[in-house]
Parts: structure tokens; C-alpha cells; sequence
């Protein structure tokens, strides 16, 4: 079943959003009376973990006609090579012309969010990574960068319109704010236990005023064993998070008999810092992941015509006529 | 007058596309009633062009109290430098702490785009740009990069809700797909000129089945004086466009006696390719330029609390205290 | 059998092509009524195929004396080793002093050439090499230059009398001038094929006017089985010839039914460029070679005196003595 | 006047020693009936200087008609850019057509050897060059060598037949083959000094059989006012020639009262050794450069169509039309 | 005049500390009744700051015969030149050939440091630099390292031996074991304050137990006027100490009304990290320095003989005779 | 049993060479009456060989009370790692805590020198290598240096006094001086072999005056069987000792008869080199190492308090409590 949540805005139907020179080719077939059925397929110019298609789907249910159609696409999430063909649209050619601009734009930012999160999650041995980049991209797109990284492995993400995406609930502790607002790391959490529901877990942000070490010290102190973990987002001012630190804390905590209480780790986490956690056996928890998901643009798509009412066909420098590939299954 | 396209949807109104972190924020605050006027400053980590402050400000207009508030913020197409501050809100944090992740996310897709667009023009010695990145991006955000492509110096965009943020005509020629539906270069050029608003200017693209000097010749003796340009498209697997193709295409285009047909070029345009272009004498009349403008992710911004009621504070690495920038002008 | 078309010409027989010095060293020993019988060996300064020797035997043959003499020596065409001897001549030494300008300048020449030719067959896994190097270096040795590309490995090459050095036909189709002075390349071809021999291989070159691909299929739609070939020789400007090229051109001769048509690849081929089309999996039938053989200058030789009347001898910084080395054969 | 050295061979002449293509060409053009008059421009692919116009004029001497004919060229010795036109031809196609592989040959080899020479006369800030680069290239090509290292700048070189060439008077002292069959460098110069023409400089090499300082002095001593110079050739397992060992044995030759005697360098000396020696001020006479110039490949050229009857043309690529170029002459 | 405190111990003038081979040599002359005057040169192999000869001096004067000898130097402190005679020893060999390796030894040693130390002093711009290698070297040598950092232009130095050498006070303010042993750095300072004479400097060393920040407020807020300065010595384990700390630490400090407390850098400084500081303008009062002093080697000397009985030699690759050098003044 | 060699000076026992920041902090502590036993334990910053120990026992023999203490440490000679407890004192603080300059600088000193003589020792594949590197240092602690140059592998070292610490013989044969003395290596040699006991060792520099190889013969056939061996030394100005040098001279020496002459190579002599020379099979019997071993500074070591009175504790950055390590033994 196709999540319900993804809607197709009007302006995306009418065209609106639509490269300028779609719909004057449209313009051109229909005064010349030209609507041959095509064969276009779809590459991507680097390998990574396709994402978007149930978006895509839910544009092309819209707009192709109900006869004389065949799409055949490899699966969300699915991972996919450099060259081949990711997607393959049959159809007269004025049914779906002028979504071009749309569907490559939709799988693009979708497919980088979802190779971003696997990067991260490949290299992590098993740590979660929780998805954090809403802040850097357009909140109209921030959902679905939360539902793309679930897509590409992520545990959790940090929108409420994202995570019902993915049908998740949405994770987040705190932001510096709320301990500056209280002006004491220690007061802040204690006022987040009291008011937040239960179910909330309560990780503390613990580097706002004093060293991380004594920080978590006093918050685990003061809530125990309802302390669910400290948070370590050292700023680069102050030497970053480093898996010495994280191993020190860990060690601190333990002699003040804190084993409970986790250690989430963020502040510019991408897959090398990850790996740095790793090959040091840094005692890490989870990982929260921001500006990498959000920033990956190592993926593009585009499409080519390979096919005209059955005839093998390709522009100058292609290779005419279809690309088979075995990955591929026909979703409508 | 504030452009009044820009739309602030609900679900960033309700907070819906907010890290869930600042939401649980306000339950807490407004639990212990704690809501002191806050000074916040907003940075960027890297220099370059600021663009998003118009979209930012509707939405502030939407949120912020009446009176009781302050807003700084630099100019919509500054030239910004890292660490500078480029906006700052004084105002009770619980009218607006909900949308720091909407208000960072505008700015840094926006500043991104214009950035990068900034970067052509600056060594394009005033040969115009294009901006064609509309592919690259989620539908949703299109119309928002070809706004703030303009703000960086590009000369038009490519779609239609793009170019009416900007109040300007879209431009576009044609994709592959119109000269392979009619299997020929010619006719299609032929059929576009027939079928197409004369106020649109006729530009070949043409590389689709022959050498492009060849398809140039023909397309300008079929047109004449109807013929504004040719786009050379030339795909890496014959070598993409070069300056000596250019140069070529020029020449015999002169011998052949069409001295009024321009020359487009597009294909993996960025500012490094254009300096080749530029520094060998290519006498290109318009870049078109797509995934380098689409993609620019160096600019990220991020918020900070530097005063509470008045007082000077900061996190731990940061400095406490209001940061004066004299480029700052008060926008509410 | 020693070939006959090898010539020595009197001014290498009277000394004019020799070192000065060489001259003044017999003057000074005849003078002194000095002319001892030496071991002179002649060593590579590089790894490579051995090339010249049948050359240098002929020239030995007219100043050697009959008795007292002794000539060893390795394989024309075989491997050598940096520092090992190649070539040992036992003699008085005034009978052949004078020589070793020659017998070096010959040796360094033929294997340079013998070497390069031999990088690129060792990388073609297979694919033949014909050497059209001779536009590159003087006429006066452009059929040594041939001689020496076959004894590397080359299947052919280009000139009657290099070709005749190695009892083989020469090789080549037509340059660029042929379509140009016809105007026309399927013309041109045509006229090929009805005045040149049947037993020659009708090979067009087919990137003078148009896409590579377009000329193609012009050609042999026009000669059909009696077309051997065609030759890609794409210019930089046009991106060159690269291993997708080969594909495209290959996939539309074969659809269009051309599948007998040979594919030969030339400009600026070297043995990186072989390994490119060869891991890529080109198509291709035959490389031809010109530059990079006929430039290749890793390989020089010398001599060093290490024996005279039977006492081992060296200058400072050599071995005195003879260096044993099992590949040597007695050929004088 | 040209000089009367060169000699262009039968085989050159009858067409032996061009490519294959170009006989073919031949043939089917006058079966064709077709004989245009051409204008065919030579291009290098680098810069350099210009060397080999002087033997290539002889030639045409021999193959142009006498009239309707014009050949314009730089001088010889002139510097040269890469892509600007060094030779243009002017006459009917099937007089001159089948010499392109002769007359690239030619000059590619002849501008090489020159431009190698200005390469180390350049940096030589007045210190003399000599080649003697004989036995690195084929004996029937030595001369030319020597011929355009004068070209090139040189003072001197060391065949009889090169020499002749320039007008000049062969330079060349003594191979180790010397001391060696004498068994001592002071005897062997003894000899040398008995024997050999008073108007033939005494130059020493000095490093067979002992510490090069060591066997100066002796040598000095022998010889003493008759001395003209010692000639350090160190090899590479001493450490080969340096700045300091010039230095050192310039001081101990002063100190022992032998402020004549010249130090000549030779020894794979090339333009970045030269500049060592220059920058340290070491106190060289005169350096011998052998396979450096022998061996520089740096330059190709090659030929291209360029009017047909009048009528710009060029092949794909290439801009039709003659170029301009202020330095060419008209020579024929 | 000579400073006192150095001492020559009885194992160097017994020659216990020199190499054998000096020893066996000094018996083969006495045996063989040779004793000629020499004059032995010293040169450093690379470019610095000469120290040591203060020390050497008083060995000579221990050592040379009274009359018939001569010794030349350049001064202490002094800039030296790589291969530049910076000392020059005329007298019987027999005298001080002994005493070779004590007087390369004591020279390079010497020098190394203070050539360090100058390398610290030229980029700091007028901040004062603090010596503290003594943990880095054998205690027998810590004072020489201390006076020779003084030589170089450091302002004090950490040992009471050391500071002797050079007639001034040593600095020095606190381990963190003082903290450590008290449990918290403001008690400590507070003792510190109470027992140290009130002429010792108030410097509290701050990152022991809390961050820096933090514990510099704490501790001036104890003894506002007394506390002359904090020192920051950061970790790698907390991103040593950085540009943008020290600028945070000093407005904190300022906020809270501390501006006459110095700001002291420790922990690695080298002239990168100095420039480091100061290229950002970083409100540095004063850099202590340890590693890089004691462990710089890249200066060493060693001696040569020039002359024997006024007869200029010198070893083969070396120049023979005297070199002048206008910086030599004579001492002896 | 420890060596009685070692002397703890007077300087050291009162402090005087100790940082003044400690003896200030004990200064505090008696006042406060504050003496805890704590455990401080040491570190290396690199890995290495421990040297050193011996030394510091029998300084820690002198001032720690004789109950109530424990020292902890791995063994003189052992591999020791980066960031491991080579060294634990368990001991009233004030016992001790002055001599932590001396302990680390001791160790620091001691580790250098030995390491490097590992390293050496490590490539050289069993041939032996000899310390000589007591020129590059203080003489005051070049007897440590040859110590600890045994400890690390070295066959011998070159002064009395360390040769005495490791209960060797001193191993040394000439400087350059000696046959500049004479005039003649060979009378030198003739001169050393009548006066020096038979027992010490033939050796012969033999580069002072000519050419090596021809000096080696002249001393061999001078000596004959009482030359032990010749030593490799050539300068840089002469292209320093190379793998084929020494070939060349075993060659020659053989082909004289004098097989049973070793050779020694000597001159920046390091584990490049070494492994240059071993990798080239070059017959070398003995190599002589000095500055390298001399000047190697990459140990440093450093200490830290990591318990009080039982109590598990660190300075922040460090983890608390003892670190447990297997190598190390009870040595008090």
C-alpha cells in the first residue's frame, strides 16, 4: 500500500514547476499532432540507495493514462549502480512528458538523502543513527529528507511530518536554548523531566556551561535512574567530540555508578568521524547526523528517450533501444 | 513591498516540519513560565551571497508579537562572511524558538543557491547565466531556486513559478526528446518556429544526431533571421562542449553567413568551466548552468543565544554578547 | 640468413658519423704502435626488448678481421635487463675503436623503437598494433623505425621500405586529405574501391565531415560486405576516441546490419590508452601506434672497456673483468 | 645559397619511405582524374625552435612544379608556438602529397634536437654548449643532429659530418678507451700531446683511474701551458659531477699554479643540472650535452588541408581557411 | 668576563669523554715526535644561532699553551651561516686535538637550543617566550639548555641552575598535581597565595578539574588583584589550547571585570602554533615553551683541518686553506 | 646488581636542576601539612625502547623512605608503547615530587638514544652497527649516550667513559686527522700499526687523500694481514659512500688478494640507508652510526597522578585511576 501521507501540490500537476521547455515541446506534438509511445528510462550518475519511487508513483497514478501503460522501477531503498536503469516509463509520450523536471528532481533529492543515512549506517557496526538535518534544508522539504533517511537506514528522524512518514515517532532532547534559558544544565533537565511525559526519554545536552564530564555527572546525579543518556555536541571551539572524550566520560560516569546512562554522540558526524569512533572503541550509543544527510548531492538523475513505437532509438552518444535490468519489476 | 508569492504553509506554521527538540522546549518553558526576551544571532559558516530573508520575514510577520520585538537581518543578495552575524530576532523566545529549523533551512537552501550562482557570474566577465538546475531539486523547492539564482546574478530561470518569484519571463529551448520525436533536427526546429509565440526566441539545441557544426548550419539555413541561437549540449561521450568547439561552430557559422545566430552552451557548466571558456576566448553568448547551482551546500547557518533580558551570555566556546555588524538594517 | 636491405653507406665505413675523439684515439695509438685486443661490453641503461643487432652484425662483418675475433651477443627482439651485457666484442682494438659511435647510435635506435612497440602489444591482450610512426622521425630512418616496431610485435606497419625490411605488405587506408579533396567521404571510399586492388583492405576513415557514428553507416551502407573497416581517428577537439565511442559505433553498425565491419582505433595511442579500451571492453579490432613508438627514448647504450690482452680492466666506478651472462650466443 | 650537404635519397624521392595511405591517395585521385590546387599548413604541437626548413626546401626543389607554386616558412632557428602555421605549401596536390611523411619527419626531428640545444643554451647564461650526442641515434641521422644543435645554439658539436653541415670545425677531446689502453691518464695525454695536430685543444679527462683532483694536478703538471682544459665525467657511483667538485677542483688547480687550465662538464648534463651548476656559481668553461638534446621528443608536427581551390576548408575539428602568421616568408 | 658557574669536569679534561680514536691518534704522533700547528675550522651543517662558546672558552683556557696559539669565533648569539667558520683554533695539535668531540658536542648542544629558541622568539611579535624543556633533557644538561634558551631570546627559564647561568630569576608558577593534591584549584591557588613569597608571580594554572573558563573566573574572583595571570595548557583530549579560547577566556574575563589578568599559552608551542596565535590575533601575554627547545637537532658541527705549518690542505672534497670570515673577532 | 657507574650529582639531590614550579609546590603542601601517598605513573608519547631505569633506581634509592613505598617499572632494554605505564611510583608525594624533571628528562635522554640504536640495529640484518655519535652531544652526557646505544642493540660505542657504563671496550680507529698529519694515508697507517697495541683493531680511513679503492690497496699491501679493514667515508661533495662503491671495493680488494679486509661504512649513516645498503647486497661488515642516534627525539615522557591515598583520580582529559599493564615488575 502507498503511504498516504505524500501529496503532489497543484503547482506540480499544472506544471508549474515544470522545466519551461517541456511544455513548449508539448505545445509543438500537439499542433503536429505527434504522441508516439516512448520508452524512457531513467540513470543516476553514481552508485548509491535509490529513493523517492513511492513519491514518483503517486505523481504518475495521477497523471498516466489507465491502458497502453507499462513503469517498471527497482524498489525503495533498493541499491543501485552508476548507468543502469532505475526506472523505465512507457507511455505516449504527452501523458508524462512534461513531469520530467519532477520526477528527477524528486528522486535526486530523495535518492542523496537515503545514500547519505546508508553511508553513515554501513560504517557504524551497528551504533543507530538517528537523522538530524532538518535545520539545513527547506522545511518544505524536510519531510521527506527525515523519510528518505529512514529509507536509507536511519533509526529515527527529527520532524513530526517526517517521521509520520515513515510511520515513526520522532526523536529529539533538547537544544542549547533550553539550559541557557534556565541557566543551569541541571535546572533545565529537571524542569524537562518534570513536564515531558514519560515516554519521552530524557538524554541531557550537557556542554552548554561547565566541562562534559562534570556535566553529566551532576544531570545523572540528579535524575538517576531516569537519566536516559548525555548528549556530547562539544563545539569545534572547544576540540569537538573525540572518542578520548567519549571513552573519559564513559569512564567517569561508570566510577560514579552511573553504567545506565547512554552516550549520544553529535556535531558534525559523518561517515569518516564515524569510522574514527569505531576503529578507537569509543563506547558511543547512537549518533545524531545532520548537515551529511542533509548536504549529499553526489546524485543526479536524468532520463533518455530509448525507444519510439517499438524502435530502438538514442541521441547522438547514447546507446540506442532498452537497457534490461534483472533488478527491475513493473509497479504499474 | 514584499514579493507576495511566497507562500508559508501550514505545516511549518504549526511547527509540523520543526526539529521536535524545540517543541518540547516550549512545553517546558511554558510549563514553568519562563519566557524572557531573547536576542538571537544567526551565522553562516562560510562567506557568501545571503538570500531568504524576504520568505524569512513573511514568516516572522506571521509569528512574531507586534511590539516587544526587534529584527536586524542584511540585505536579500548581500555578500555575507563567515561567522558574521546576518540576522537577529529580539524577541520573547517563545514566539519564535519553534522556527529556528524553518528559518535556518530557508536561509540555507536560499543562500546556497545564490551563492552559487553568484560564483558564475563573477568570473563570466558579463557573458549572461542561465539557471536550468530545476531537475536537480525536489519540485517543491524549484520555484525557490530559480528565485534565488536571480538573486545571485543569473539572468532568467527556467520555470514558470520560478520566474514569477523573480518577475520574469521563464527561458527555455528544447530538450533531446523534441528533435528524437521527429527524427530530425531540422524538422523539429521547423515545427517549433511554426507552432511557438514569436516573442519566444528560437534556439536550437543541437547535438541530438549529427556533428554539431553540421546541425548548426542546417538549422540557420532553414530559420535564417528566425534563428537566434544554437545550444551546443555536446555529451562527455563525445567530449563535451569545448572552447575550440565553440570556436569552430563561430567560425563556420560566420563562413556560412549566419553572424546573428548566438551561441548556448550547456552541460556540466560550473564556475571552472566557465573560466576555461572565458580565459581561452570562446566567443560563448549564454551559459546555462543546472547541478552546480541545484547542488551548492557549502553554506549552512546556525543560531545562538547571545543575550537574555539583557544580559550578555553565550555557550561555553562562544562569545557572550550582542555581535555588532554595521551592514545590519532593521527589518521589523 | 642476414636480411640484404640493410646498408651500411661509406660514411659510416670511412668514420664521418663518429665521434671525433674516436678518430684521435686510433691516430694516437697508431703512433704509439699500441693496439692491444680489448673486451668491450655494451650495456642498457633500461629494461627492454633488444632491437638492432642483425644491423650492427652486417657493419661488423665489413671491419671485424677474419681470425682473432670473437662477437657475442643476445636475440634480436629479446628481453634485456638494465646492467647486463648485451653485446661483447673481443678485438684489437683499432680494428672496431672507431665504431662505437655507430654501434652504439644503432642499438639505441632500434631498441627504443622494438621496446615501445612491445609496452603496447604486452597491454592489447591480443588486439594487433600496427605502427604508422614514421611522419614522426627523419625519412632516413623511418624504415628502421618499421623494421624495429615488428621485431617489438607490431602485426604491420607503414612504409614499402620498412615493410620490406621485414618481408611484410605495408599497411594503411587513406589520410584526412582523400574526403577532403573529394568533398565527400562516401565519394572517396567509392573511388578507393574502384581503382585500388582488390587484395588491399578497404578501411575507411570516417570522421572527416561527420559524427563518427553518421559516416559510418554511410560508408558501409554504400560498400557493404566489401568494406573491411572503418578507422576512428577523433581529434581532441571532437574528445578524441574513447572506449564508449567504439561501444555506440559498434551497437549502430551492428543494428543497421553491418556486423563484419572492423573497428580501428588511432591518435595518440600509447599503452595507457590501450589499457583504457581493453578494461573498458571496447570493441576494438586493431590499434595503430605512431607517435609513442616513434618518439619512445628510455633506452641508450654504451660501452665499457673490461679487458685488454686478457687482464681485467675497468675505470673507476665499474667492475673490472668480463660479466658473465648466460643469453649471450656467439654470432661472430 | 643553400648549403650543398644534405642529400635527399633516391628512396625518399621515389616514395619508399612515406606511408603507404599517401601512395593510394595518389593513385586514386589521378584515376579520378583529380588534381586541386591545395594550400596545406604544418603545425607543431609545442613550442620550440624551428630547425629542418633548410633540407625540407632542397626536397621541394626536387618535386615542385616550377610554377603555381608558392611555399612560405619561418626561418630556420626562428622560435616557433605550438598551433601557429610554420610552413604553408601552396601547389597541386598530386606534386607534393606523397612527401608529407618525409617532410613532418624532417622537421619533427631536426626541430627537436634544436630546440633541446636552445633549451640548454638558454639557462647557460653564456657558458658555451657542445653537443655531443652522436651515440644515442642512428649513425645515418647523427649528422643532422649535430647539425641542428647548432641551429639551436650550440657552439660546437662532434661528428666530421655534422660538423661539415654548420660550417664548423668538429670539437671533441678523448673517450676513457684512452687512458685505459694506456693504463695511465698522464701517459695517455703524453701521447696524445706528441701526436695530434698543435691546433687541436689538449683536454683531459680526468676521472679514469683516480680522485679527478689528484689527476688534474698530474696532468697539469705534465702538460702545463699546452693544457687547454681537464674534463670532469664523474659517473654516477662517485656521485657524478657537482657544483662542489667543480669548485674544489678549480681552487687545488689555482693553488698549484694552473689558473689556465679550463674545466669542461659532460656527464648527463641537461638544462636543470645546468641551472645547479649556474645558481651554486660554479666555475664550469664549457659543458657537453649528449642525450639530452639526442633524445628530446617534446615536438611532433603535422599537416592539415586547409583551402582547396581557393575554398576554406578543414576537416571536422579544425578552422577552415588559411591562417596568418606574420613570420612566415615566402621562400618558393 | 667569563661567567662562573660553568664547570669543567675533571672525566672531559682526562679525555674519558672523547672518542678513542682521538686518543689512539695523539699516541701515534707523540711516538712518532709530530706536532705541528694546525688550524682547525668548525662549521655548523646548517643555518641558526651560535652558542656554547663561553663553555668552550673556558675549556681552551684550561687546555691551549699559553703563547704560539690563536682561537678566532664568532660571539655567543650570534647568527651563523650553514658552511660559514664560526670557530678557528690555531695551535700545536697535540694540545686540543683531544678535545674535538667535547667541542662539537658542547657547540651543537648549545646552539641547537638557542636556535630554537630564536626560532620562537623571531615569529612571537614581542611576546615574551618562557622556557620549560628541563623535563626533556638529562638533568646534567638542563641548565646548559636553559642558558642557551636565554642566548636565543627567551625571557627566563624554569630551573634555579639554569636561571644561575644567565644571572636571572627562574619562572615557573604550578603542576597540576597542586590542584590535584588539594581537590580543587581555587584552594590551591589560595594556598599558593598564603606560603609563596609575595614577589613570586600569581599564576594559576587552570584546566585541572572544570573548564577553563569557568575555573579563571573562580580563581580571579578569589584573588582579584593578586592574580597576575591564568595559564591555559589544554589537553590534545580537549583540543589544546586554540585562538578562539584564548579570545573567549579573555572577554569572560573582562565581563567580569578582570582585565588585569594575563593570559599564559602552554602545551605544545612550536613557532607554527605561535604563528598560529598570533596571525589570529589571540590575546596571548606570554608563551611557555618546552619539547620544541629541548628537543631541536637540526644543527650540528664538525671541524676540519685547513692548514699544517702554514701550508694550506684540507681532506679531499673539501676546500683547502683559511676561510675568512668578517664576523670572527679573535678570543684567545 | 646495578652498575656502579652511574653518579647521582649534588645538583640534582638538592633540586637545583628541577623545575622551580615544583619545589614552589611543595613549598604550599608543607605548610598546609598536606603529604598523601599517591601513585604517579609515566608514559611514553611514542613507542620505543625503554632506556633509562637504571639510572633513575639509583636516584629513587636515594630519597624515597624506605617503608610504606612501591615502584613499579618494565625493564631496562624492553619494547615499551605509546601511552602505556612504563614507570608507577607509589610513594608520600612529597618524597618525590620534586625529581619528576629529572625522572622524565633522565628516561626522555635515555629512550631517544636507545631507540634509535634499535631501529638501526632492526634493518641491518645482523650486520653489527657501532655508536660514535658522542661529537653530536654535551660531554657531560655522552657517556649516556653510548649506554644507552648498548642497551638498544649497538656492538660498541666509541668513548671511555660509556664503553666503561656497558663493560665494553671502546671501539674507534681514526679521524681524517691523522693522515693529514702524515701527509699519506699509507704512512699514517704504517705509523699507527708500529705504536698502537696489537690488540686494537686495523682499521683504515681511507678517503683523505685519493680515490678509495686505490687508497684500500695501497694500505692492504702495506699491512697485509694485520689490516683488519678499510673505512667507507667519502663526503658528500664526492657523492658519499654508495651500495656500488662498496661493491666495487670488494671487488678490487679480492682481485688483489685481499679478501680477508673488512669493510666499515661510516658517514650520515641511518635506517634508510642501512636498508639501502642491505636491500643492494652491498657487502658491508660493520656500519658506524652518529648523529642519528645521537640526535633521535621522538620519546618524551611525561607523568601523571592517577591515585591519592587510594583514590582513583585524573586530571580532566586523563582517565582516573591505575593503569594496569602485565610487562611491568617490583623494582622497589
Amino acid at each position: 500500500m502507498v503511504n498516504p501521507e505524500f501529496e503532489i501540490r497543484p503547482s506540480v500537476l499544472v506544471g508549474d514547476t515544470a522545466d519551461i521547455s517541456l511544455q513548449r515541446t508539448l505545445t509543438v506534438l500537439r499542433n503536429e499532432g505527434l504522441n508516439p509511445t516512448v520508452a524512457v528510462e531513467y540513470f543516476s550518475n553514481n552508485n548509491g540507495v535509490f529513493s523517492g519511487i513511492k513519491e514518483v508513483k503517486l505523481l504518475l497514478a495521477k497523471i498516466l493514462p489507465e491502458v497502453g501503460v507499462e513503469v517498471w522501477a527497482i524498489d525503495e531503498g533498493e541499491k543501485m549502480e552508476k548507468g543502469e536503469t532505475i526506472l523505465r516509463i512507457k507511455a505516449p509520450y504527452s501523458s508524462f512528458g512534461l513531469y520530467d523536471t519532477a520526477i528527477c528532481g524528486t528522486l535526486s533529492s530523495s535518492s542523496n538523502w537515503a545514500t547519505a543515512a546508508s553511508n553513515c549506517v554501513e560504517v557504524a557496526k551497528g551504533i543507530p543513527i538517528i537523522c538530524t538535518g532538518s535545520k539545513y534544508v527547506h522545511p518544505l522539504v524536510s519531510s521527506g529528507l527525515d523519510y528518505s533517511s529512514i529509507v536509507g537506514g536511519c533509526l529515527a528522524s527529527s520532524t513530526i511530518l517526517g517521521s509520520r512518514l515513515s510511520g515513526l515517532t520522532p526523536s529529539g532532547d533538547m537544544p542549547h536554548s533550553l539550559p541557557l534559558l534556565f541557566g543551569d544544565t541541571s535546572k533545565a533537565m529537571q524542569a524537562f523531566d518534570k513536564h515531558i511525559p514519560v515516554d519521552v526519554p530524557r538524554i541531557a545536552l550537557i556542554d552548554t556551561f561547565k566541562d562534559e564530564t562534570e556535566e553529566s555527572i551532576a544531570v545523572a546525579t540528579l535524575l538517576r535512574e531516569r537519566l536516559r543518556g548525555v548528549r556530547l555536541d562539544t563545539p569545534s571551539e572547544r576540540g569537538g567530540v573525540t572518542p578520548q572524550l567519549v571513552k573519559e566520560t564513559r569512564l567517569r560516569l561508570d566510577h560514579a555508578g552511573f553504567k545506565h546512562v547512554e552516550i549520544f554522540v553529535s556535531g558534525g558526524i559523518n561517515p569518516d568521524r564515524i569510522v574514527e569512533f569505531v576503529d578507537n572503541d569509543a563506547p558511543v550509543n547512537t549518533f545524531t547526523v545532520g548537515s551529511y544527510i542533509a548536504n549529499y548531492t553526489d546524485i543526479n538523475f536524468h532520463s533518455e528517450i530509448h525507444e519510439i513505437d517499438g524502435r530502438p532509438v538514442a541521441k547522438r552518444g547514447k546507446l540506442p533501444g532498452i537497457n534490461e535490468n534483472p533488478k527491475l519489476g513493473q509497479i504499474m
